[in-house]
């Protein structure tokens, strides 16, 4: 079954201690898009500008990506600018041009608006919420955000966790999003506000997911080199909802699998700038990452 | 088989912002006699001074814990006061009176000199030294540490290192060691300093083992109410250690299942003060959230 992303559509220009790369492919939704599409089919909603390089437009396709939702509109692209510290982890934004996105509604064609998966990838819970207005009786929903939205429209976020039926946030976000230090205890207050499953990131932590049948431990996929981790969570629900809409049975049988092929996405993400690592992933070489996960747990 | 611990034996004034308890029972070996002792029998070797209560000998005893190394001389006991944050992970010393610890010379009984299993608990890297010179082929050698001994005895450390099967740190002592904030990394460069199989504790985050047979990636027990983490590392080699000794089978075979249990001790030491809470646990209750994590693990 297919997968519906919503997201940042967007230029990166990404400094790290070793290396410098403007203007490469980014937004959660390219990484999710990307991520999702090694296992369904994928279509994208998203807008750029008539900046957006063509070899983009034929990054998409090669991917099998369904672009008819893909705005492309008079203006610039969204661009982020950003630099890496020595330890890979701490990032600061350098700049931030909202460009085309500044305007963008997302409107759904209507072969979209039957997609079973649908994950709403990290943008403004506003369009998170418009998206989900247009979706007919959708299987499964997910969606991720980043701590801007927390500082600046929590009515909005916390009105679209109710909605949606898995909530995913990295650890400092849970923290700010309870107020709690303590992530066991973080996760039950994140149930109140809705979800039935919530998943918390963790970075080379790996990511915990709380549900019906408890707490799964995922591990992350340990790198020896982490060239660059932008859009590595964007990877990980993408990769984590494409395999669920691949797989017969309940979500809940699905899930925890599910995750760890999110985990080893997201790992081919973090070996390349933008998406250069993660477009020279198959199928097959996530498998592998996910039996080698497979003997790295069991005891 | 029996466990020989070596380490501090301690007097813990611990402040957290809840609660404040002043001399609770503390020290390297004190959490890991305990926690081994779970698992099978245990030779203490220490020293405290006159000050120590009789009430603390009574809790060693009441773990079978064999105390003919245990020293008790003129003097005070090494006492050490400290304060958490409110997130409980982050704490500073307040004060460290080491007493009896100043001239302390581990003297093995005959008895202990042929222990198959010894746990080096955290203590000054000659001390660790001085009782592997006293023991005749020991099976397996575990060695832990902290960040005083990479800033203030490096040399006796890393000949240390040379010298043990297996080699237990910390993720920032990991980073400090081998000036590499990359952990897999950070593994390989502590291998090629001796040791078969290192073990880095992450806190919450659980642990990561290398050995011959790659890398395992362990939980920790999930945690809704952290009391006081003092002695949580020490209750987790502990624990691994006492673990392996009760075992039949090659140590390669075991230290997985080893290393989730001192996870799950470590996890009782957590939610009391001092001991408290670990002397309430029983190989049952340990069993018990071992099979937990086996569930919360499982793909």
């Amino acid at each position: 079954m297919s997968v519906l992303v919503v997201g940042s559509t967007a230029l990166d220009s990404i400094k790290t201690p070793t290396a410098e790369n403007p203007r490469l492919l980014g937004g959660s939704a390219s990484h999710a898009a990307v991520a999702a599409s090694f296992f369904a089919p994928v279509k994208l909603v998203g807008v750029v500008g008539h900046d957006f390089p063509k070899r983009y437009v034929a990054l998409y396709k090669k991917h099998g990506i369904d672009l008819t939702g893909l705005q492309i509109v008079e203006g610039k692209t969204f661009h982020w600018s950003g630099e890496y510290e020595v330890n890979m982890n701490n990032r600061r934004t350098l700049s931030t041009e909202l460009g085309v996105f500044e305007t963008f509604t997302p409107h759904l064609p209507d072969a979209y608006k039957n997609s079973p998966y649908v994950l709403l990838a990290n943008i403004a819970p506003s369009l998170q919420h418009h998206v989900l207005d247009q979706i007919r009786k959708p299987r499964f929903v997910v969606a991720d955000t980043m701590d801007l939205w927390l500082n600046i429209a929590l009515d909005d976020l916390l009105k679209l966790i109710k909605r949606v039926d898995c909530f995913v946030l990295n650890d400092s976000e849970a923290r700010q999003l309870t107020d709690d230090s303590n992530i066991p205890r973080a996760l039950k207050k994140i149930h109140k506000l809705g979800p039935k499953y919530v998943i918390i990131k963790k970075g080379e932590h790996g990511s915990i997911l709380s549900g019906p049948s408890g707490l799964f431990i995922a591990p992350a996929y340990p790198l020896q080199k982490v060239c660059d981790p932008t859009g590595a969570g964007d990877s990980f629900v993408g990769g984590l909802l494409g395999y669920l809409a691949s797989q017969n049975g309940s979500i809940e049988k699905n899930l925890r699998r599910a995750i760890i092929h999110g985990s080893a996405v997201a790992s081919f993400c973090c070996e390349g700038f933008g998406l250069n690592s993660t477009t020279r992933a198959t199928k097959q070489k996530i498998a592998a990452r996910v039996r080698e996960l497979e003997k790295m747990v069991g005891f």
